[in-house]
């Protein structure tokens, strides 16, 4: 077994070097105990609105031929969460794994906007964890956590950034729609979209432009430039941290010919199918290159798919499995995604239904390296190395709060959901949910139990509202005492709009 | 390989001795190329209402602790189908199951009421073919095809019923309700339901009563009289073939303190535990009559859950998986439920999408047993022997229509399923689909791909309408011509009543 480093005497935060002459001390012992301490590699992969019926081990194949054997191959050789929960929104979700934290706290609880909803300078990400274990550390792919220098990967604790954009895919619609349609030729120069890289902290390089062409081409250098990475850090003596931010199935989902109808069941399939594909390369590589055994692979969704909210060639294309809602809403669909950890010898096969949530991942590999995170700020993850990493049958995850904007938008508790608005669709053909939802308040917070009742169909508000409610108080409480001593940014906002 | 009796010549229907003799005749040769011609015994299992999603096999394990282990092994040495499709009610779905053809040929396309809508004597079931085959023979549990005479499994080709009951399980309700509510207490008698039990062709015995009380005890003696079956007729020279109904988890759900909440996610799901473990006794009783080898076991549902329309303590607790629709309507939730055939040392274990009709079996079974079926009638099953019992990667069948009373209201081709009609929740509070639902008329038949868009949500009617309708208009054309020629039954029809 891995013998996890935080059973070394805790020491203050951002001190390395007595960590390391602990575990020489400690490294007799464990090989004594045939336990090892040789730090495994780690990379993560996030899809980008990866619905939890996307891939073929999450929807017991009933898409179809519709397959992906290289996720499903993860899956079964790894922990199969079928209960990992996100945030709502990609930048969202994507703060919460950097930071461990909820997005309102880091002011992006929406969008990566202009100051302060971009990650902020003060903040201490995931890369820089690794990196202050001695780790070398690389990003890949989208960031979507503000354009502004303190923001980017690089200047956040990522060594080097590869094939990297700022926000997400969408923009590559941007150019062509707006030409269509006669917007000011300055307004489609500003709209476009560009590749960069970066080495070392500083400013990135601006590199091609991400458009609808290069949109087909992405994945694929993508994984090219993960593989050379790996294939690059495999031969040093340091272990290597890298994120993988993919682009699919985020629309458009125009893909090359190699996937054109390879789904059977449409093009956002293909690029489901692509996605599959580009993550076994990068399994390939980590294989090809001699350590797959010492390197744990995540592999997760940023939030569900867009559905009705999508492009239009693309609508309700993504799916959700059994849940309701989509990406920008508050409802399992949108918050459930697949996630997978694979550690060969060490992470059991197996498939589990614990609460788990993106924000777990710094606190759990703190643990796993033995740091302390820093201790004057909220931090919502907890730390899951035993469930996670040492195959215990019992998360210690109990609950989640959801934000959207500064508005709190859901609390999870044990098996129970409870809202204190109703996301609804909005007006339109068609109508559409997700980030084009309607809000409507209400009077009683809604509940329902996503185990007996998957689908969200019944209000128990009125049965077991009398004690159910009672933890969703209290966690309300406990929330509004974390920001009293920590108070929250000013959140993006762009509807409610006030003249005084 | 086990040697398909139907590579012998054809023989004329209900003739046996020349098939004997020609398999006398084949079995050196069999023998010579490592097959075999030993018949193997059938048990099919049908429980009822179970929807897709219920069983832990077929959710992934989303429904916290709720596990159906036996089911889930059952599963997983077997094949197991995700696209396995019914009729969208007990009595049509147990109709096309013994008679291989659309409930609408036999008059039992809604339930088994007065004449003609009962299983009439000139059907031809699976009992027969088994029992024409040489096959020992028995039912027990639910039938749900009529009690009148002739109707009864005992005089339809089983040699015995054992824990049987004529309808459903709902009228265990009605002495209480009907008591609470002050119907007339004669009216009262005659809804009681009553346990019978039949020794060869004739009248059944009448035993205890089918109460609220009797409905804990069921499952069990079910499952207690099919394993006392099994252990008599493991010894017998000749193979046998039965067919268990099980009660659950039809409502009303109540379980005894055994598995009072096992599941852990309410009532109905507690029920579905029991079913599962009473599934584990009958397999428990093959392994220990030492013919688990020699059998092939069948387990499928006769519909989908109800789930807008079961008893109000079980609202929504049934689980359609990712599908819209629930028993009583024609969308995937009330038509597509898990299904798996075991065999072990023939049936490769794998999971399959392939699309696999209730109305198979008969044919399948026929082709499997060297036997012709009457051809002076439409059969509307086909024969899957090479798909269901000898591994073949592709399923025969290509299209599927589902009839309510005597109307036509799906049409499924390919991954295409067209609409008629729409079903639409009533009125009421809660408002209710399935069989409560009401038909609104269509001026254009919807359409939607099932394997792209699981949740039905785009009417793709305007986009690929003008190709997909030709198939479409092709089956229904082709059916109106079986029908000139073989004219149906009046239609059991309570809601369409005119004065002339």
């Amino acid at each position: 077994m891995y013998l996890r480093a935080r059973t070394l005497p805790n020491f203050s935060f951002l001190t390395t070097a007595p960590i390391f002459i602990a575990l020489l001390a400690l490294s007799s012992v464990a090989q004594a105990q045939g336990v090892t301490n040789k730090r495994p590699n780690v990379v993560i992969m996030i899809a980008d609105n990866l619905g939890f019926g996307d891939v073929s081990a999450y929807n017991i194949g009933t898409r179809g031929g519709m397959r992906t054997p290289n996720i499903d191959k993860l899956a079964a050789d790894g922990l199969q969460m079928t209960q990992f929960l996100v945030e709502a929104t990609c930048t969202a979700s994507r703060a919460a794994l950097m930071t461990g934290r909820y997005s309102v706290r880091t002011g992006l609880s929406w969008f990566a906007d202009a100051e302060p909803n971009r990650l902020q300078a003060e903040e201490y990400t995931l890369g820089e964890l690794f990196g202050d274990a001695g780790y070398t550390t690389a990003y890949v792919g989208k960031w979507h956590l503000g354009r502004s220098l303190q923001s980017q990967p690089q200047n956040q604790g990522f060594d080097e950034w590869r094939v990297g954009f700022f926000s997400s895919s969408d923009p590559v619609l941007y150019p062509d729609t707006m030409a269509e349609f006669g917007a000011p030729p300055e307004l489609q120069d500003a709209a476009r979209s560009w590749i960069v890289e970066a080495d070392g902290p500083g400013a990135s390089r601006k590199l091609n432009q991400y458009d609808s062409e290069y949109r087909m081409q992405i994945e694929a250098d993508i994984a090219g430039a993960s593989v050379e990475i790996i294939s690059q850090l495999s031969v040093e003596d340091d272990p290597f941290f890298m994120v993988i931010g993919w682009t699919r199935p985020h629309y458009p989902n125009t893909v090359g010919s190699d996937f054109a109808g390879k789904s059977g069941v449409g093009q956002y399939s293909d690029s489901v199918v692509e996605l599959d594909y580009r993550v076994g390369e990068v399994l390939n590589g980590l294989r090809e290159s001699g350590i797959e055994d010492d390197t744990i692979v995540v592999f997760a969704s940023d939030n569900g798919p867009t559905t009705s909210t999508g492009s239009p060639s693309e609508l309700y294309a993504g799916d959700t499995g059994p849940f309701r809602g989509e990406l920008g809403d508050p409802y399992e669909g949108s918050l459930r995604t697949p996630a997978i950890i694979r550690w060969p010898g060490q992470v059991e096969a197996r498939m589990s239904n614990q609460m788990i949530a993106i924000h777990d991942f710094l606190p759990t590999f703190a643990s796993m390296l033995g740091r302390e995170l820093p201790t004057e700020r909220p931090i919502d993850g907890i730390d899951q190395f035993d469930f996670l990493l040492a195959n215990a049958a019992k998360s210690s995850r109990e609950h989640l709060l959801t934000f959207l904007g500064d508005r709190l938008v859901a609390v999870r508790w044990r098996q129970w959901r409870m809202y204190p608005v109703e996301f609804s669709h909005a007006s339109g053909n068609p109508s559409a949910g997700g980030y084009q939802s309607v809000v409507r308040e209400l009077v009683y917070p809604q509940v329902f139990n996503i185990e007996a009742d998957p689908k969200e169909q019944v209000n128990l508000s009125s049965h077991v509202g009398g004690w159910v409610l009672w933890p969703y108080d209290e966690l309300i409480q406990a929330y509004k005492t974390s920001i009293e001593k920590h108070p929250n940014p000013p959140a993006v906002n762009m509807t409610v709009i006030k003249s005084e």
